[in-house]
């Protein structure tokens, strides 16, 4: 199946994400904008979407030397890649960077992840590392790793998980010992760390989360350590990946078991500093929390578009008002809304990352401090909600262009199964979606007194209300209100815990309901038009009004789960 | 992970079928109801679920000879099963079968597909053709086949499907040709035969739809024939497994790609009369409707379980009210949510296939003309749910179960993967969960003129109101009244139509959660009450009230469905 990168879509997007926050996400002109989409789209349809099928049916390998290989011609394709200055998009300029907004990333994110995200999934953690070590790292470590980080000669991988500390860090293990010499010397095991070895660059760059001997317990006792591969000498630092995991889906990218200081201790140099390791952490994790968002907008366009693809070539029955004559499955009904709900849900979260996206932007570009810090706010309620809607739509999506193929879509060669096995991943890693609405309804929804959350919801109410024929949908608002108070009354109690999670849902669908409303009152010409107008009418009428109904629902029967007869 | 038959839940489900339906569904004591049970959990749970991860890791291979392998350790198993005398539990008793009542056939069937759904699925198949030889084939056929197919040591296929023809068989080809002998010659191919072949037993009874030369176009002339792997004489019949398909999930069990008559015609002889086969298939389709509703709840009960345990037993984080210490994480309450999601989720689906059964078993048993009537229609009425909402669940479910397990949940070793994987076949075959939709709205609904509909609804609503608290509820039970009223109305319509699916979603909800109600009152002592309480409380409140409200808001939404911009 042919992948179309969705230009029209995302240019659409950014431009209602703009509007909607009333600011300028960068300063490039439409055209370079769309030069860059072009070219990019062209990149991922050509070179990387030929690899997704090749990654799932031949994984990386790891041989009895220690040595990961990834599957064929991943190499080589990263690298071209990598020539084209992709990976240096948004880079910082000082380190040859191309400081493009994050709006533009998240376009292009899209594309490299609809066509091959196990292939992609590279990169993402290398803007993560990017990130930590500008933002934290001493002059000296910036000099030595964000040169080749940021062209993509060398790539970064993030270290947190532990057997028994996975959602919870307080809990890790590996530890660090200091040196004397500035470095340290770091041993313990770490797992599920994504391209924790591969053959794609000659050194990779390992964000290491250890423990100090004297360090506090608890989550304040964690610091953040850059461990590489290749010591600055050119010797083997004391790693090695010890297994590789036999995953359900993405299984084309290593998940690497890996194993520090088997022989004496890891040389590693402390990022931040020590005992503040979560607070570096946490900075690149919402950035990556927007791209695994992302991810999620990218497989569930990717399904859309086989579904719609299959729907218009397989006939079968006769639909209403045809006749009695066969049609394609396109025509009949049920089909039909399930093809609305997929284009719709995927244009909903497309919304929404390129919202955070813009947000983000804003709140580096913005004219004054006061702009900026209420750009910043406003991105960090977003994030959860990006993160979460768009990867929960993409296993839902997934799932739906799977029963749109019906048995052919149960049989792995048509491609689809493989989209549903590798949107699984989304929703649990950089944070459970469980974990995002924790993090939304405990701090987020409390940001500047309410006062954030106040503002975003206004300004749904006000391009909601501007939209024909939305009384449902300005009660699911109030309603939305309603809940947002009684959370924000008992930010940490057993029942707003309990209804987190269709919150978010909730709130996600009424601030993708208002983006999606303004796209349609944005959109000019043709097509585009048309299909803004249908995805605002169906989305704002069906899948907002349905998700606040069952955060209501949810909210009424949540004292049922307090009780004794779940143990 | 170790399987636990849910006897207790399942006795209830019985008790709650029989007494809501104001019927008895069979002359078994419970004493022998229950030594059944628990003859049968054993067997599942101590011969059966140990080869579920074999079949998954070493699927049925087909040979240069064309002859097919089934995984290790499930031939041996399938005959010690039949030995045992599983396979014969419900067939006729003039054939040595067992005759016992349906319900009982569905708690079975729950425990093989919990264990092992792939190999399952073949004694699935082979009730089907039982049931359709019983029903339409002459007594020479009857008396050959039966007593075979009866004690399981033939098993049966039913072949639909061609690549052309797959919810639509109107449009089938495969040919048919007298031979004046009063068999039939048979030529052409079909697909996505499930255990097409298999080393399991030493002769296959393939049913299959077939055209005769003379036949009128359309479904009106298709009849159906039964073909034999090995004829009479012993001799191997013209027909071969062409290949087998790489699938998502059901690894184990061989879906065969068949070809017969590539040396002049395999031999077949009619089943009913000619050009009404479509007749005899919908016999079979029926109670394997239900069947495959059943493998929903058992992947279901199977995916809940293993979270459930896995909740226990890992310690992540401080739960609120726990002082700072770890927890569990089934001490956390989206944790809890999730789990109660899913059990009541599971409950449901086990109420309206119990229900099905219950009804299936009064249309034989119950004393009067009218009732056997009553309650056959009620039958026909409550399979389409029993389906869809059994299948639609077990993806859901099993889906949460893997987000409970975060990470682990990938892996592919721990399991829950598996069930994921497998569940998703379940809305497709046996008719697809829209198939099944437009089935309830075009044609059930108006049973004896909406009567049908009319009476469950009534009795749904007289136990709701006896259930605390269920105000919501009732307005909800109010609503599906009148979205069906509307629907019948205009049962063929494209609005109709598009609505089908959230409908039957609704109307699911509205006859399990009056169950659920139901069971709350009937059950006594400690857990099983305390489960069935909690269980009834949540799903009404939270469950029942959303699906009715996405039904309602889906009727909202629908003339978007009827667009130009989807084309």
């Amino acid at each position: 199946m042919t992948y179309n990168p969705p230009i029209p879509q995302i240019l659409l997007a950014m431009q209602t994400a703009d509007r909607f926050a009333a600011t300028q996400s960068g300063d490039l002109s439409p055209e370079d904008v769309q030069a860059i989409l072009s070219e990019a789209g062209r990149f991922a349809s050509e070179r990387i979407a030929p690899l997704n099928p090749v990654g799932d049916r031949t994984p990386s390998t790891l041989d009895e030397s220690g040595k990961v290989t990834t599957p064929p011609g991943w190499r080589e394709t990263y690298q071209a890649w990598c020539e084209a200055g992709w990976n240096s998009l948004t880079g910082p300029t000082e380190y040859c960077g191309q400081g493009l907004p994050i709006s533009l990333a998240v376009a292009c994110t899209e594309f490299w992840n609809s066509s091959a995200m196990a292939f992609a999934l590279c990169p993402l953690l290398t803007a993560g590392a990017i990130e930590a070590i500008y933002e934290h790292a001493s002059q000296e470590l910036k000099d030595r790793y964000l040169p080749k980080l940021v062209s993509g000669e060398w790539t970064g991988t993030m270290n947190l998980t532990e057997p028994q500390a996975g959602s919870d860090l307080s809990n890790l293990r590996c530890k660090a010992k200091r040196t004397g010499d500035g470095s340290y010397r770091i041993t313990g095991n770490k797992i599920f760390i994504t391209y924790g070895d591969h053959d794609c660059s000659p050194n990779i760059v390992h964000l290491v989360l250890a423990r100090l001997e004297d360090a506090p317990a608890g989550t304040r006792g964690i610091s953040l350590f850059l461990v590489p591969k290749i010591l600055p000498d050119g010797s083997h630092n004391d790693l090695r990946c010890l297994s590789l995991e036999h995953k359900l889906g993405i299984r084309g990218s290593p998940t690497c078991a890996m194993a520090y200081g088997d022989n004496g201790g890891a040389r590693g140099w402390l990022i931040g500093e020590e005992n503040r390791g979560l607070n570096c952490m946490f900075t690149m994790m919402n950035n990556a929390r927007l791209l695994v968002g992302t991810q999620g907008v990218a497989l569930a366009e990717r399904a859309t578009q086989a579904a719609f693809a299959y729907a218009r070539e397989r006939v079968q029955g006769s639909a209403p008002g045809r006749d009695g004559t066969t049609s394609p499955i396109i025509h009949h009904p049920d089909v039909r809304r399930m093809l609305l709900e997929m284009r719709t849900r995927t244009a909903a979260a497309r919304m929404l990352c390129m919202a955070t996206a813009s947000a983000l932007d804003s709140s580096v570009n913005a004219q004054t401090e006061k702009e900026r810090h209420r750009a910043y706010a406003r991105a960090s309620i977003l994030t959860p909600l990006a993160k979460a809607y768009s990867t929960d739509i993409a296993v839902e999506v997934t799932s739906t262009a799977i029963q749109v193929h019906g048995g052919m879509g149960y049989v792995e060669e048509t491609g689809v199964a493989q989209y549903y096995r590798d949107a699984r991943i989304l929703p649990i890693y950089e944070g459970t979606n469980g974990i995002q609405a924790i993090d939304l309804v405990t701090r987020k929804l409390l940001l500047g007194g309410g006062e954030t959350l106040s503002q975003i919801l206004e300004s749904c109410r006000r391009t909601l209300s501007a939209f024909e024929s939305c009384l449902p949908a300005m009660q699911a608002v109030a309603d939305t209100e309603d809940l947002a108070k009684m959370l924000c009354d008992a930010p940490g109690g057993s029942l707003s815990l309990a209804v987190a999670v269709p919150f978010q849902r909730a709130l996600a669908n009424v601030v993708a309901g208002a983006h999606l409303a303004e796209a349609a009152a944005l959109a000019r010409g043709g097509a585009l038009e048309t299909e803004a107008a249908v995805n605002a009418r169906f989305f704002i009428a069906v899948e907002l009004v349905s998700a606040v109904a069952a955060a209501k629902a949810s909210l009424s029967g949540a004292d049922a789960t307090g009780s004794d007869g779940l143990e």
